[in-house]
């Protein structure tokens, strides 16, 4: 693995710390000479096997080792994976933060929870912004997206210009401005070198839905349904929770919310006016309670079956003020992810046997996907009409599909680079080639801990949680060869050990006996008596119960 | 919770021991006065957060409490759900069994396996049999599924005839026989005191697709293929390897299976007649590569992304015959269930990876499911015209939506009946009622122990899975009230321990500490010397931290 890059003078050079081979944790680099402009810094959630992590970050090695040249750091939108890394990678670089309104409302609440928000240098940007820097400048146009004002990035630099289109969709039908395809035809009229474009659903050969058909069945269901709604979707997605707010309002309905980010999602919506609704929509919970159920509605977290999250609580009667009456209808305007998608079912089980009639899944038109399917991202491709294309976000799989539709639409094989993170694109207005790559492997989060957890510690939490320890100690006094105490067995997730007394009694003779031989021989050590040890106890527990523990043994000396 | 079921002598009851509110273990019961005849005998898969666990089987107590009244066990057909808990039924009682073919042949594999077939009382039935007992007799009707000759149950009491139809598909152009909608019809026609009917496709509001229009569409894209063909598939899907089989023939290629369960399938298949190609279409692994590319296929499993099947393996090259070139076409004809959508994605970035092509999902018709729609279930309802409906295999929703089918075709809504494992419905020709409820509960099976791992061992393991463990571990003298040896730390799955010496040996102080101030005082004891550790060390790892690994500490006593 090459770690240099290797970019010339008169090259740019396009790589991503993350975002390749993923969905999560998008962070792009644009160097040209000794500038350096980031794009999005997201983090990711991490995958079941993942136990116990909380976040997966990219490594910012190369933005840190490089600190002198990044000028700033560009966001297209306030998703997580766009914006969640911003924390981590300012506690080791305290880069310039250039962002949109919203975006940057996002992030204030984020630093301020971290404690950085006094430090952090924050640009609010506008669509029609410039990002002047010494050798490169950095413009904007509107794309639509399922959170308001998302941004496409155009970077000039000497080369030509790279364009990150950031998520989009094409919504001919908003709520809110529809994308800016003029400017759009108009920067590809003026050349560009390089597209990094959406990969999400390039699996998806059609159109993506318009918001705008998801508010008219909202409001054609709200117009049937008698008793309270709970709508739960995505805190993000303002559009979709006005939509949900102004049928409510129309059918007579208060709003109450529910969870943190549901609650932050309303405030900030309100305050850039994306949430528009008559005041005293909005009420308290005490409020809610008291009045007649169909002139109520709430609004909550949890659409995808989060455990701690307020639907949740709400079904499984944990929540301190809310739970399921026969005559509720709970409605999910989303659709769960693929690691959800049991949680999700079982959380409408969970309604569904308290009484709650339930509205979920595409035949309803309830939800709709805030990134374009195949046709919308040719259709990008054809507006860009890039020399070089590099499709980004997404699994390899999707990559590769959106790599076949630029060559579709007459992007060049050999100008089309599917690559990994850490790989760097070194590109002049006329050539492009892979110059390196750097390291830019998955770091984890665990508490306050980042990074110290690696595959070994995985490994052996992903080894406890199948069949559980056994533990086998014994004090020796090694001086004169004999066992002062011990051996003792303890388990824990491996059998209930009041209903195993005879297995591990039995065990603890086998290991008496084993210990004492050892202890007769030569050269005894507290190595090889942890050996003996294990090596008597994990077949004889196999041999009982067909399982194998992660058996560890320990000796103490005494002295 | 009601113990006793309380059937009355001019009763019929009806109930499940696994199969409602759940896809899995199927086992349901019909007893009239001493006899009682059981359909089914399934298991089930377990979910991610049974950590360790191998499958789920029901809890056989009522059977084998009133196994002398026992008359039979009937299978509708050879899934996992419908027959994989027989061993484990056989090894606690007896019971005679009733299968057709195919299914008797995976019984069969299945007993030998176990050491159980020598002892089986096994029974071939075909779908004119019928089973005659003393006050009661079994009769069948032919349906169509994902696996060969599926068979309705009609059981004769007196007091009405009970249908349960297993599991279902109508479909008009099938591989092998279609339903045998006639004898349904007659069966409605007699009288159907109570149906119990295939819920799982209730939220699907179509009609399924035959399997042949996957056929035309396999042999579609077979004709559009120049590499080799690796085609992925449940191994029970009998008719589906018959047709990929057919596809490879006409395209002129020789077939290698790999996996376990698919060599079985096919060996049965060929057996019974539903498998037939050529004499010479089947080749070894040895052949396979010596054989030009273009006129090659393997069939295996995978489909589900399982890590240890052929596939999973093929595709991350420890697989010892076969490894993904560039060329190959993987063909996905399946579609992943709920719990493994997470893997397969992963399984066909790595395929895309290694450089094959992968065909899978909806918009290919390379698979269909073998369960009916919406418009199915209310065709079999139309036909049995029950006079009391209980919807079965199904999560609580799609129980919920089937009862609501069977009101719209016009079943009393008070006739129907959404029910728990372990309800008893209590019937005479014109009244049902819930007669009580006995124990359901879900018992685990892990390695050779069957029930003894509980909600506190999988407690333990979630923990253990999610921080670690740390071990604290000292060697008292409580005579002469010392430290003989220790305290001493060790981990795992919580840091990486060699990069943590300092915040471990700084706990170990914090303990040496507070043991040797603990054994100061009056009344000191291996309780309170362990209490004491954790209460030291919990704290202190979190402050450093911010994780709660599970704290095991153990004092064992010098003499």
């Amino acid at each position: 693995m090459k770690q240099k890059l290797n970019i010339q003078n008169n090259e740019v050079g396009v790589f991503a710390i993350g975002g390749l081979g993923e969905i999560g944790k998008n962070t792009y680099g644009i160097q040209y000479q000794d500038e350096i402009i980031i794009v999005d810094a997201g983090i990711k959630f991490p995958e079941d096997e993942l136990l116990g992590i909380d976040y997966v970050i990219p490594d910012y090695s190369y933005i840190v080792k490089n600190l002198p040249k990044v000028k700033g750091l560009i966001i297209t939108h306030g998703h997580e994976d766009h914006i969640g890394g911003i924390p981590f990678l300012l506690k080791q670089a305290n880069i310039p933060i250039f962002a949109g309104p919203l975006s940057l409302a996002l992030i204030r609440n984020k630093l301020d929870e971290h404690g950085l928000l006094r430090d952090a240098e924050l640009h609010e940007i506008q669509e029609d912004s410039v990002v002047k820097f010494n050798k490169t400048s950095v413009s904007f146009f509107r794309t639509t997206h399922s959170i308001p004002n998302p941004l496409g990035v155009v970077i000039k630099t000497p080369p030509g210009n790279i364009v990150c289109t950031g998520d989009f969709k094409f919504d001919w039908t908003p709520v809110g401005e529809p994308a800016d395809i003029h400017k759009m035809a108009k920067i590809g009229e003026e050349g560009v070198l390089c597209l990094l474009s959406d990969s999400t659903n390039a699996e998806i050969p059609t159109f993506t839905k318009s918001e705008k058909i998801i508010g008219k069945s909202i409001m054609r269901i709200f117009e049937k349904i008698e008793g309270r709604i709970i709508f739960a979707s995505f805190a993000s997605n303002v559009f979709r929770l006005q939509q949900a707010a102004v049928a409510a309002v129309k059918t007579g309905r208060k709003i109450c919310v529910f969870g943190r980010s549901m609650e932050k999602a309303i405030v900030n919506g309100i305050e850039l006016g994306y949430i528009n609704v008559p005041e005293g929509t909005f009420v308290d919970a005490s409020e809610i309670n008291s009045l007649p159920k169909e002139q109520t509605m709430i609004l909550c977290t949890g659409s995808q079956g989060e455990p701690m999250a307020a639907l949740s609580r709400i079904a499984n009667g944990t929540h301190r003020q809310i739970s399921i009456n026969p005559g509720d209808t709970v409605i999910f305007s989303s659709s769960p992810i693929p690691g959800n998608t049991v949680s999700v079912n079982r959380l409408i089980n969970l309604l569904s046997e308290a009484g709650a009639e339930v509205i979920h899944g595409k035949i309803n038109n309830i939800h709709t996907s805030g990134h374009g399917g195949q046709e919308e991202q040719k259709l990008m491709l054809r507006l860009m009409m890039p020399k070089y294309f590099m499709p980004v976000h997404g699994e390899y799989r999707m990559l590769k599909i959106h790599s076949k539709l630029a060559q579709d639409v007459g992007v060049p094989k050999e100008n089309c680079f599917v690559l990994e993170n850490g790989d760097v694109l070194a590109l002049t207005s006329d050539s492009a080639r892979v110059a390196g790559h750097f390291n830019a492997a998955d770091v984890y989060v665990d508490g306050s801990g980042i990074g110290d957890i690696g595959n070994a510690v995985l490994r052996d939490r992903r080894y406890l949680s199948n069949e559980g320890m056994v533990l086998c100690v014994v004090t020796v006094d090694f001086n004169n060869k004999h066992i002062v105490s011990g051996p003792d067995i303890l388990s824990r997730g491996f059998v209930y050990m009041r209903e195993s007394g005879e297995l591990l009694s039995n065990g603890q003779k086998l290991l008496f006996e084993a210990v004492r031989q050892k202890l007769k021989g030569d050269d005894v050590n507290e190595h090889n008596i942890r050996e003996v040890m294990t090596e008597t106890i994990s077949p004889y527990l196999y041999e009982q119960t067909e399982r194998r523990p992660m058996v560890v043994s320990l000796v103490l000396k005494a002295d």
